[in-house]
């Protein structure tokens, strides 16, 4: 995050400090709405992004790409998001990427897999502010980037130029940004309550140990064998344990939060049997006679003007089922059976502040719109 | 309620006829929220409604009760709910029925079991107008209602007056209507693309078969064994074969469009292993010369105007994926391989539009907002 | 199945006689297991061969197939089916077809798709008696194939060599096969019942309706975009409405049941979020004066002597969970409140009693091993 | 009882040994078959017991109990048994324990809720051999079972006499036995790997964390709100965090392994939308400059002999769904990204090694069948 900033021009508060004041609920009915491209509309954060975007006031779809889809209704590929166009702005057929008009858009949600996203990004009009929902912007450090992702990385510059977006830490940053790396899911889940605690010297550096659990759209819609209802349904399992990509990711952010000191985690992800959702269980050390209230205190008063990031009562465990289809996130704190230890679990909705939700968040700031708008959304439950 | 009125008095389209202008999207910045309550919020289609209302602009939830958890915040039973609940007006905690304040209320959604209802509508202040979920309202004959509900009904006069609102058949009703009997979740699957066809004459009244499909959520949240999710994953059943009381409430609707002759249906509900979702496949009888694409032309021509019912083209087939969560009904129509015959699906949201959103819809048109204010969330996929 | 007779040497019983003696439950300890191969093993029906085969102690898996995967150990690709090795015969790994020794292998469930089969089947020793699970030789009519599978059928002449093998229906024709055709999955669940009522005259050859529900593995293992868990869970849909290919084996079987005379279906099949399971829910019009419970009755008495079809009593609703894992059918009988009319449900699992459990239920017969060999596991329920 | 037993009197081998000769598959056909009775059969495990013991040639059910549904046939209770009785003995009608006629049976799984099960199993003729599947006799400490269990112990002398049935570690004491008090499901998936790892000094006592996964049949047969279908599909939470009773059993069983030091553990369950399953994911710190290979061999080695325990080789992951419906459990070990620790994951089925399916194991063992009789069903995937 550190090495990531922005130009920081025209005195933003600091990039850590809390919302201050109320989010206003929408543009004011006299603001032109942005015009705005879905790149890989397609996949499974594009359309969360079409989703969360149909109903935003300041957003206007004007372009949806997908390669290999060029030239269908994007009723074709996804039905359920045409159904409103009755009555609003319909949606504008797939094109492929070289084929985008971009005169006249003002920015860019980029859903594309890694390493294509590089090119395609700094092949956009200088003019185009993106919120990139790829990795390939995420770390600071190209090297690192290099290590994990198995190449080096094929735009330093924009990397240096790059923001990195988990919106509650990184504020002024954004809303002067050109270019927004949108973090990882679990990073965000992760970084939220871990940030903190490392900033104020409540936990130790010292393993922290991660036990995540991903609904499967995290694997994209693409169709593998292993993704099959078939395969998933009714079981759990462990995956690229000790290989993730998203530890370099976390491991940057709780490094930087810890003053910089490199911060080594134990991270284990668990796919599990449900569409959306994700949940880390975070086992952390307890450090400066701290205690888990001590934690839940902190935690509570870090987010206390946050719109969507909620600490639940002493007791009360985070569900993934409460925060379904909702850019919100909830945090609980427990203290551990192991004296010096606290658990600390945080639950979001992968897609929307995993993904396309934080994603629409990061836009709104760089654009001036209120941080809440088109996000309003109560989560969905059954 | 005067200040929560719209500006649409008098002069109302006839009931049947499909809208005619395109539904604003809110109501005017200067109107006034209706103050609303909801009767029975701790059940599935009341905190669906507390769902909705909360991003609802005309809708101001004053009052939520819950006998049996009167007391306690309504966090405490629905976490998610609570939420938004920072840039938001919070929501009131729950009460009993008997300790509302109903001085300044408006309208209440009654989201009560049936017989109970009858009592607590008939209980209530003259000037609040009601949209009654349950099914005591729904059978205009209460001898049918006595046959199928096991006991008399207690206000036969309040059931003289309620107005049976499946809103794209009875708008003009509807608006003027002090209570409004919301419709059960298959009837409005079923009527939605079964009424016109009997009113056209393009299907005989013989020999209606409805195979129809439902998420356990219509089974309300009550602690059954058969609704345990170790009964109900991974398998399928039907239940109350012959004898589900939805049953007399379709074929007065389904009777009522054949001009009055009796109609008797065949229908076979089954339980799936999902939380919501209501599809209905109907196996139809052709009249008069029609073929299946006659019946998608009248269906497509009849809810043109229509914001929340969508034909698909020939060969597409509902997924009740595709409404997850919204207000919305698709339907697809198909030859039969048996001469003469069609068969016709409709998939819903059962606690949208086969309840709470459709109540929401009919509490808009009473209240002259426009009909969608409130309902444009898109579907949620996956 | 009229068309689809075997040789009948040696007089045995009317092959559509019920068993008429209690079943072995095991080949006598002095017999030597039969060597089998499967071919395919790779998907799920050959996956589940195994399965069974696994504690079959008739049953000797010498060779397992799967083109593809060659070379592999079978637990790299089903590593649950290797868990029982130890204490067990190991499973060979997984060979090319073209390299199996087919010396001394006595049997071969084909597990293979459509088309490709016929080569194969054709092609194998004539001493090796074969169980095929695939659609080639079901249909009868070489026509009818052509029509339906787009294509003409490579090897007409094992055509009329083979034997349809819905085991009830069929035991003495299969004993004496050489070449058995499975029965696909829907016409499994929908003959059990319907043939015996059509036998009897009790029902009538006109609007027969099928509603049908299948669990996901119906449509194999194979990495398609629709079959993601993502796509599936919480969701239902109709598919292959008009279409599907299993409508003229089951039209086959119903006509023959009907003394000859065509029949035409309705069939609409619905893909449910569940991994294994089939209810069909058959819409059937009365004869000959007969109601509900004649033709329970008239099942009841069917199948008394069957070892793995149940009729319910009154009431009962057939689930797919009570059969999940065996090879049994559940069928239940009720009125329908339109005169005239029933409504039969019919519930197995479509891997076991819809494919594999029916292949190994037919080698025993084939074999004389006691016909519920290797098939007395009970369902596994929840 | 007598005619019952097995050969296998006096010599025991070492109660931590491993099993040193194959199993054999099946008592000798000259044996007669153990009466048994299942008390509590209508809950979860009990039905488990009764499927398993359905196709166990050593065990004859000759009493099932259910108080509150006594009188009923099993079949009404759980349907899906009752189908393979055409062929093999019926299940007798459910019966209240009071009314169980003792005389003539051996042995008895006791599935009943705690507290009640010490007075029942207090109450059984002594030549009664008891499986007890409830937590009332796995703590050796009544003290520690009064602080847990909110009450005194009412049978402490039956207590000291009770043998912990972890079979694999307690085979001797099982084998002469009268009562075993059968292991409960996490504390089964978590011994299983941890106990020969402590036992051999690999990894180290402090800190570990068990991030624990289990499916929702572990919360039994009983109707409450958290468990519906609605509540439980599509998400994931913690519950229990820091105070389940699964707790002290396992630090029970691992400060044994330990020589008697005593082990304070983190263990943090969530409940899964699954049906059944368990995964534990073991966080621990090695000891003794073991690394992550050095506790996989130890492991394989330990368990080489097991017919039911499973290493998997580096790299693989174990996943529930490859032991469904099985008593096999599988294990993998994996190396840590913090330096000095490593993480070992092991799944079962929480109904069957985790409960019924471990109860007949330590029956086989107690009555001298061999070990994996009724047992070698392979795991049911998909």
């Amino acid at each position: 995050m550190g090495g990531a900033r922005g130009p920081d021009g025209g005195q933003p508060p600091p990039s850590t400090a809390p919302l201050q004041t109320a989010p206003a609920l929408a543009p004011s009915t006299t603001a032109t709405p942005a015009r705005v491209a879905v790149l890989g509309a397609s996949g499974y954060t594009g359309s969360e992004v079409v989703r969360l975007a149909r109903t935003h006031p300041g957003l206007d779809l004007v372009a949806l790409t997908g390669d290999s889809q060029a030239g269908k209704p994007f009723a074709d590929v996804y039905p359920h998001l045409a159904l409103s166009s009755k009555g609003a702005r319909a949606l504008p057929a797939l094109v492929k990427i070289d084929d985008v008009d971009w005169s006249g858009v003002d920015a860019a949600f980029c859903c594309l897999p890694h390493a294509t996203t590089q090119k395609v990004i700094a092949s956009l009009p200088p003019a185009v502010r993106v919120v990139d929902l790829s990795a390939d912007f995420r770390l600071a450090n190209v090297d690192t980037y290099a290590e994990w992702y198995g190449g080096p990385h094929a735009a330093p510059d924009l990397q240096k130029e790059a923001v990195y977006g988990l919106t509650e830490f990184a504020r002024a940053d954004v809303a002067s940004a050109r270019l927004v790396a949108n973090p990882g899911c679990y990073p965000t889940a992760v970084q939220l309550p871990l940030v903190p605690l490392l900033e104020q010297g409540l936990i130790s550096t010292d393993g922290i140990i991660i036990d995540a659990k991903s609904g499967v759209s995290g694997a994209g819609r693409s169709a593998k064998l292993n993704l099959l209802y078939t395969e998933i349904a009714e079981g759990v399992n462990p995956y690229g344990v000790g290989s993730h990509r998203h530890m370099p990711e976390i491991e940057q952010g709780l490094s930087a939060a810890a003053g910089g000191s490199p911060v080594l985690i134990s991270f284990t992800p668990h796919l599990m049997p449900m569409a959306r959702g994700m949940l880390v269980t975070c086992y952390v050390v307890l450090q400066g006679g701290a205690n888990a209230d001590d934690l839940r205190d902190a935690l509570t008063a870090r987010f206390a003007a946050e719109p969507f990031v909620h600490i639940l009562p002493p007791g009360a465990a985070p569900h993934t089922r409460h925060v379904r289809g909702s850019n919100h996130c909830v945090i609980g704190v427990f203290p551990d059976r192991i004296p010096g230890r606290a658990i600390v679990c945080s639950a979001i909705d992968n897609l929307v502040k995993g993904a396309s939700g934080q994603a629409i968040q990061n836009l709104n700031v760089m654009l001036g719109w209120g941080e809440t708008t088109g996000l309003e959304q109560a989560p969905m439950f059954p």
